[in-house]
């Protein structure tokens, strides 16, 4: 039995691919947080966009004015979008990076980093931090996206 | 020429593998419907927001009174949205976890539950089904790709 | 220390797999130029949405009137937003669909079509093209998507 398992888990015993597989849970899981704060922004300042999650407080007039906007919601919700714009190319980008051979001590480099600044991207963002904080974390962490990009389009070029 | 590709073709010939790529294609098929209910929805409200779609309509005011929001269209994209949130760490976890050789009827569960969960949601959604039915949906999805990460994690971890 | 690689990178040795890996990552990169696009036009504009990202105009009323929507940067974010609905399918499923096995002619019409169509897509929706241009642009990368999910399920079902 467990010799069948290890032909399909080869790609889990190389080491590269292991550090991949932590890095993107890691930075998937920080980006699934994102919603369990947005839904306390949303209980705590009572901030909905539903009409059915209204109805706990009562019918009518009363739950209506809980249907609005709050700056705090506001603010994860970017943060969450932001994640999205930057996260999906890093997983998308990192897995082919990861099968194109590099040495393990400059992929954890790049992994490192990038997951680092998304991590202050979004303390940056919530506190909020003062710019460039915000600005800078976000661009450290698309520079390691571009570089692992151009590695794995100069490794596999097949137009 | 078989041979050749029966190399590439080995994780394929994988039963959880498989598994996780039938329930990823059900599940990112259900995501892409949302852009054709979105389309739908717009057209038969009438409710736009580039001024080059309401070209159909003439020109000037009388075109200008379609670029308006609409609940409804509001509601679906809510939905589309609150998909891409989800269903991103799915299938980037899932992917992780189909290679980190789990049993087989251990991994359906995972699936099935998930994509399930993702369906109702978006019945949920769309209808919509009073709360908690559209929370709970999101919350055991969200509980499936945690229980993922988490054997990812244990397999795979290299920081 | 080559060999050990070897078997990491035989997924990167397979055509389809070097050309899904090229068109993945010219399709990823196009995606996060739209953020520089964003940048830009924030920056052009002076339309921002954090009040930390108008501090650099001065303090109080002076900065406020920068915390605004500007159409230019709505539609960017528009064609950003409508990125992240397509190709997020195209990359879960292109992946899957080159591990199916295909014909690498017939993998090429798939991946460039998508990625031609998206490209387009994008001038479409910045420049703006009239309709149906970008509408049609849409449907072809939409339906290549729905052809290669086709081929993943036909192949790997297993429910």
């Amino acid at each position: 039995r467990r010799g069948e398992m290890a032909k399909s888990t080869q790609l889990i015993d190389n080491e590269v691919f292991r550090a991949y597989a932590t890095y993107t849970g890691i930075v998937l899981l920080k980006m699934m947080l994102m919603s369990l704060i947005t839904a306390y922004f949303r209980i705590t300042r009572k901030a909905f966009v539903n009409p059915e999650d209204t109805a706990t407080f009562g019918k009518g007039e009363s739950a209506k004015k809980f249907l609005r906007t709050d700056p705090d919601v506001e603010r994860v919700r970017r943060g969450h979008l932001n994640d999205l714009e930057n996260i999906v190319p890093f997983v998308g980008i990192g897995l082919l990076y990861a099968l194109s051979g590099p040495e393990l001590s400059t992929a954890l480099l790049h992994f490192r980093i990038f997951v680092g600044a998304r991590i202050f991207h979004t303390f940056a963002y919530l506190i909020p931090l003062p710019q460039p904080g915000r600005g800078l974390s976000w661009a450290v962490g698309y520079s390691v996206t571009f570089s692992m990009a151009y590695r794995v389009l100069k490794t596999a070029w097949l137009l």
